[in-house]
Order: structure tokens, then C-alpha cells, then sequence
């Protein structure tokens, strides 16, 4: 079996980290639009036609299954891709609030993520599809603080009391009672233990990412474990070494060899 | 006299504010190619495409003199530009090394600016030209705390703290006696009081904005000042909705009216 990850950039590693973990015997093609990114300010056009000619590549690699760890693409594009190519599609907003959906015994979820994702309310839908009531809080400073590497930093532990204290005066405001908090950006699952510590004990942390990784695990429980390592090849249409230099942090080893491709304008 | 002033995005509007402040008696046109940005992580011909194409927009809207308020386009694309159009153009990066020049009295300099600039070493090679040695810092987090709105925060205040500490250890280890530290971004002219704060009293900060005003100014010194308010037409080539919100943070008042545009891909 042969899966494929997508993203505008380096952010799904995390997604793709959690799947090498539970699907060790599984080959990996990931892929980062890295020279169209961020996707976040970009309309619902533009975003599906990059994201389609993305998730065609990567099915013409031989993707036999594709997971969309990018919040804008999910939010966006989901259909359009669904419509593109002829595997099976999963995009990290619908399993994000599905996990929520199986944890939240209170019906109420608190959201964070990027203003993009924020913007289109794509979490605050899927919720709501679900029966669960949701607030959504754009956290803008959490991708530089990360892409910076301040992640065990006392400036990031204070961003993360700012946002947070904001984000459950805005749940009190609205009258809800939320036990249950969704990390909507694959950045932020580098931050998981600070998120964990800044919140409330009763809050359950739900990283979108692992959550992708388990729903992808589930459907494709026929995949038999191997005892060799799984092989994966990761694509980039900018900056290689960018590419590596980031992507390593995200994934949690060291990445060697990523191939330039060029998807067109 | 018909100024044009072009920006990737609202930071160049610090530019523009300066430019209003100098040359009451001026016209101005102002462009943010919001839909293509950040310019940071492309290369050199795109940004030159994108680049010439917006000078020649303003040129056609009746812009007699360009200021290229952007420090990508000015670090990657002067030569581009002032091939395509048949205006004088300036550029930000020049004019802040010009004015370092000017003020420094021990030929070394400090330059604050994006992890694209500095990778760029625009500011060392404008500097070198002119006898300075220098040292470029990135300190990626401030363009994100600007947006944020962040500006006096003791956050910002601490990223600042930081920033400034491994910048003046960097000049150290370089045997470096900088006086002058240029503000190599747009952003950073809103957070000029907490720079300055954070420096040692020792260090002139050099406000490139404010910079390149001086040098516009010089040049056309022939624009008589006039009794009627400076007219002032914007364009921008993605949400005119944001451009005015963010906008008005960076021009230092309301903007009314800003007129969408289509340059192509």
C-alpha cells in the first residue's frame, strides 16, 4: 500500500510522522506545494486547482490512498480533489472533528488554529455536522514561534497563556462547556506538551494529526506490518533544502533526499 | 507630481506614511500585490516578473517616480524594474544603506530584517559598497507580532530583548563597534519606540521608511508644498477587505477606498 501525503508545505511531517508510526507497513509519498504557499490567503479557486494538480501527482506517483494534512486544501478543496483523482481522500478537518466528535462528552469543542483556517470556518462546519457546538480561535504567532524553534520557550508558554485565557473567556461568553480542544494546524502538535500545559486539566488535547493517522489506520486495517523500514520519498516544488533543513523538525529525523518538482504556475 | 509606491502587501504603507509627512504637495498611487505574496520565498525571476509587472501597472496609472517599498523586490528586482519602466526608481534597500553611510562614524552597522532579506544579504552588499561592514540579523517573529498587533507587549518587548542580545553577541564575535542599526523591514518602523528601548544608548536606529523619505524628498525638491490634503489612490490585488483593515494599522489612518486589481499568475 502506497500513501499519499499532502500539504503547502512542511506542516503535514506531522501527519505523516504519526502515520509511520501506526502504519509502519505502509510506502509514503509526501508531498509540499511549497513554492504556492501559504494557500491561507488564497480563494477557493486557486487553492483547488493547486491542490488537484497536487493530489494528481501524487496518484501519478502511485498514491493508492491520499491524506490531505493541509487545514486550507481540507477546508477548501476537499471535493474538488475527491473529484480529481480516482483513490480514496481523507483531509485533516473532517478527521480532526470526528475524534472530537468521539471524545466530547459535553457536545462543546474549542478550536485552534491559523487565521486562514479560522476564516473559513471549516472546523466550526464539521462540528456542527457532527451536533457538536464550537468556537474557533485564530492563534497567528504559533506557526512563526514554531518555525522559529522556540518551542520549549518561556515566549511561547506566554503566547500559549494569552491565547488560551482568550479562548475560554470567548467559550464563557458563549455559554460553553467545552472538555475537548482540537489543534487545527499540523504545526502545532510540535507544541502538544505546552498546549497540554496551558490549558485546563479538563480540557482533552485532540492533535489532528494522530487523529488523522488512527481514522487512516482504521480503514486500512488490511495493511500487514513489515519488518522492514517503510520507504518514503517526499517531493517539493521550492527550496530543497529548505525543505530538509524544516521538514526534519516536523517529521523527528533527519530527511535526506527530496526531489524538486514543477507543478506550473 | 504622481509618486508610486509599491509593496509585496500594507508594509510599505510605513513608506507611504513618510512620504505623506514629507511631500505634502505630491500625489501618490499605492499597490500591494497581496494576491502573490510573501515575495520572501521566491526566486529571482519570479519576483522580477511580479515586480515589473507592478511598477508598469503604476507607470500606466500615471506614477511619474517610483519608491520600491519592498525589500524583496528591492534586493532581487531594482535593475528588473528600472529596465522595464521609463521612471526614476529607488529602492529601500539603497536608501537605507545611504542613510546608514551617512550617520555611521565607526563604518559598522546593524541590519534587522526578514529571514528572506537577510538570506538575500541585500543589506551587506548595499553596505559593502559603501565601505560599511555590517551584520544582518533575522528576527522572523516581528512581522507576525506587527500583525498580531502586538506592538507594545511585553511579548514583543522580550522577542525583542532576545533578538537584540544575539544580534550585539553576533557583533562581538565579529569585533564589530556598530553605532547604526538599520531596520531592514517595513514592519519595523511600527515597533521604532520598543526598538529603540532595547538598544543600548549607543546605537542610532536608522528607520528605513522614514530613510527613503529623506532621499525622495532630496530628489524632488522642486514638488512645491500645496494647501489641499495629498491625494492618494490604492490598489491591491487580493481581499481589499484585509488590505484596508491591516492597512490602516501601517498608514497611521483610515483607508477609505482601495480598488482591486488582476496582474495575472
Amino acid at each position: 500500500m502506497k500513501i499519499g501525503v499532502f500539504d503547502s508545505g512542511v506542516g503535514g511531517l506531522t501527519v505523516l510522522r504519526a502515520l509511520l508510526e501506526k502504519i509502519p507497513g505502509a510506502d509514503y509519498l509526501y508531498l509540499g506545494d511549497t513554492a504556492r504557499l501559504p494557500y491561507g490567503a488564497k480563494s477557493r479557486a486557486t487553492v483547488a486547482r493547486y491542490a488537484t494538480s497536487s493530489a494528481k501527482f501524487l496518484v501519478g506517483e502511485g498514491a493508492e490512498y491520499l491524506v490531505i494534512a493541509c487545514n486550507t486544501a481540507s477546508a477548501l478543496a476537499l471535493d474538488a480533489i475527491r473529484d480529481a483523482v480516482p483513490v480514496p481522500v481523507l483531509g485533516v478537518v473532517e478527521t480532526g472533528a470526528h475524534a472530537a466528535a468521539d471524545h466530547s462528552k459535553t457536545r462543546d469543542v474549542l478550536v485552534i488554529a491559523t487565521a486562514a483556517t479560522v476564516e473559513s470556518h471549516a472546523y466550526a462546519a464539521a462540528c456542527a455536522e457532527r451536533n457538536l457546538r464550537s468556537i474557533e480561535k485564530a492563534c497567528p504567532l504559533l506557526v512563526p514561534l514554531v518555525e522559529e524553534g522556540w518551542v520549549d520557550h518561556p515566549v511561547t508558554a506566554e503566547v500559549l497563556r494569552i491565547y488560551v485565557s482568550e479562548l475560554l473567556d470567548q467559550a464563557q461568553d458563549a455559554a460553553l462547556h467545552a472538555d475537548t480542544l482540537v489543534l487545527g494546524c499540523t504545526h502545532y502538535p510540535l507544541l502538544r506538551a505546552q498546549i497540554e500545559r496551558a490549558v485546563p486539566p479538563s480540557l482533552c488535547v485532540i492533535d489532528s494529526a494522530e487523529a488523522t493517522a488512527d481514522q487512516v489506520a482504521e480503514v486500512l486495517n488490511a495493511v500487514p506490518p513489515r519488518s522492514v523500514t517503510p520507504r518514503v520519498r517526499f517531493f517539493a516544488t521550492d527550496s530543497v533544502a529548505r525543505f530538509r533543513a524544516l521538514g526534519s523538525r516536523f517529521l523527528g529525523q533527519p530527511i535526506d533526499s527530496v526531489q524538486l518538482v514543477d507543478l506550473g504556475g
